[in-house]
């Protein structure tokens, strides 16, 4: 089968204005937690922030008018995804993502890096790039680091990231070498496209690399910051590891990078590892946690998750969370929500993940404003006592 | 298995106000075509209408909400499918379906006489009510006339419906005059069962019968007629005879009921069933067709049905229909639906849903302001030259 050559973006259209920037406003006494916010050409984000996933153009089963009143300032795409379904040619009719999708907020993409390695098949690693084959129809294709700026920049997102190379857990350090190693040239190489490109607008963040082993963590961050970039996200975290080994991993790398820059975990994680993280400085996430156990069922509460479909709420009048002012806890029951999650009802998975998602960005909500009142190790201690009640 | 008894409801509290009323305000002077107005303690209900169905005490991936932005002023619910889950014992401590399902504007339930018959398992007949298997888990239940008009009192429905014995297409003579003697025995007892019950507040329909045999058609009229019901439904059509039977029975049996009360034609139809059974006098509509559909891509507009999966819309930069003025044809294209569509993001139900049943409401809204206008043959004529085109 032949590889698949993206389509030349004819009549993508670069936004009037393109900007980012991004400025630490509160820094806690007590934690190296900070507050911040980012500007785009599509808004601003207040850090620290969760943003919801929506890999394919929708975040699973919400509307953008509910995300928006849920308090969501920006959301996740996924270049792989996109890329192969439905492809750069059709969101390129549409002058990108934000208009494809009915979203005009801040979009992040991923670079696919993650995706190729985790649900491409026969992927093949080169200086080059990485081919692999397609999860839905088998189709041979090429992600190159140029190929992959170009892609985000035809979905017009608002923050871009480079490729790079993920690698299960656990790795052999020279494992965790070669991938750091490959990660840093695509890198330079992202970085060199993304900025002759026209569509070299808006923001390019570098993704920090090196397994479980903080040397090589280290390595990553100093070369990164090296070539420099609008932003940092640490990769590779939250993949099988201890929670510890991750904590640990975070602690140990979120400080060799630049304070200036605003500072993105990827793909964590619970609430637990969401205030531990913000304590350790780091200023967005991302994980498909609140969404996608929204669909089986499971609901996050200040007091931990409770299980929908289970029997003691049969006759439960009580909204899944007394104290959650989100849609769901405004206007349904436990025994509802439950009769509809049984039954395999749509509006179940809609009106659990409105709460799920309400209640991470809320959560990290409250803890900006405690890092604002600088009350935020107040507000970390209150936040454990309430979950061994 | 031991037939399981329906909970005596002991909570259950009556609406404050019960009351239900009907009235015609407009006749066409070129058909029968007309229009009314319904109260119910719940609101009132602009005729003709189209209800979309609620099945299980949720309109399939829409909120109710949307459902009143999009103009529905009426849902359905099934007495079989709620009595069986979640039960009327869960139901009843929200003091009803409306508050249960977060919906304060009118509810008719049907009485479950359809899908015992379409349904449940070894399903037996007697005088004394249908006995059967429940289709979730085998367990053995009976309806009675007096339980299924319990049932609808605790679900606190504001237009109740009599138990009615459904036949296949096609029937004999002699099955359908015997299914039509038992509907009128029921229908009776049910009458006497309302009437007397603390329950007995808002409406219960008549359920007329007797396959396609005008005939016995008639004659369940004027059995039901004499028994004297809030409105009339006619029953058993739609099941499989040809569409000009079907309308054939519509136009013998519609003037045989009394015109001083609604006429629901029960699971019809097409939008070209619709404004041929509003011509001949009929008020009220119920149809999976707009919801159903809608989940399997298919979509109505003023010039046919289109596929939204079909890849001639893969690039399409329109609204699914131009004229729609639908949350859906306002902010996404043909082209992001069938993304969604193919990739079976839960997003593509909910749209392709809000569309279909605001296609549905608007057309029959249309046809109730070209009655009040007394234009409506005007409005048919217009309405198959533009489908022709």
């Amino acid at each position: 089968m032949p590889v698949i050559e993206l389509q030349p973006v004819t009549n993508f259209k670069k936004p009037v204005s393109s900007m980012f920037s991004f400025e630490v406003i509160a820094k806690s006494t007590e934690s190296r937690a900070r507050a911040g916010v980012i500007q785009t050409s599509h808004g601003a984000v207040e850090t620290p922030i969760f943003m919801p996933v929506g890999t394919l153009g929708t975040v699973k089963s919400v509307s953008p008018e509910e995300l928006i009143e849920i308090g969501a300032q920006i959301i996740l795409g996924n270049t792989y995804h996109l890329y192969l379904r439905p492809g750069c040619d059709i969101i390129s009719r549409f002058e990108g993502l934000h208009r494809f999708m009915h979203w005009n907020k801040p979009i992040l993409t991923d670079s696919g890096g993650f995706q190729v390695f985790s649900l491409a098949k026969l992927t093949k690693i080169s200086d080059d790039g990485v081919t692999f084959q397609s999860h839905i129809d088998g189709s041979k294709h090429l992600l190159s680091p140029e190929k992959v700026m170009d892609i985000q920049a035809c979905l017009g997102t608002d923050i871009m990231m480079c490729l790079d190379q993920c690698i299960r857990y656990p790795a052999t350090r020279e494992q965790c070498r070669a991938a750091l190693k490959m990660t840093t040239h695509w890198a330079r190489r992202c970085r060199q496209s993304w900025r002759k490109s026209p569509n070299g607008h808006n923001a390019l963040f570098g993704i920090v690399q090196g397994g479980m082993f903080a040397d090589l963590r280290r390595q990553s961050a100093e070369e990164l910051t090296d070539i420099d970039f609008s932003g940092y996200a640490i990769g590779g975290l939250s993949v099988g590891e201890p929670i510890e080994v991750m904590l640990e991993m975070a602690d140990f790398t979120l400080p060799k990078l630049p304070a200036v820059k605003p500072r993105y975990i990827m793909g964590v994680g619970t609430p637990e590892n969401l205030i531990e993280l913000v304590a350790l400085g780091a200023d967005m996430f991302d994980c498909v946690l609140p969404t996608r156990n929204a669909r089986n069922g499971q609901m996050f509460t200040e007091s931990g998750t409770i299980n929908i479909s289970n029997s003691r709420y049969k006759d439960d009048t009580d909204p899944p969370d007394a104290e959650c002012r989100c849609y769901t806890c405004r206007n349904y029951s436990r025994a509802y929500l439950r009769h509809l999650y049984l039954a395999r009802e749509l509006l179940a998975y809609r009106l659990n993940t409105i709460h799920n998602i309400y209640f991470f960005i809320n959560f990290i909500k409250r803890m900006r404003k405690a890092i604002l009142a600088d009350e935020f190790e107040n507000f970390r201690k209150e936040f454990y006592r309430r979950l061994e009640k």
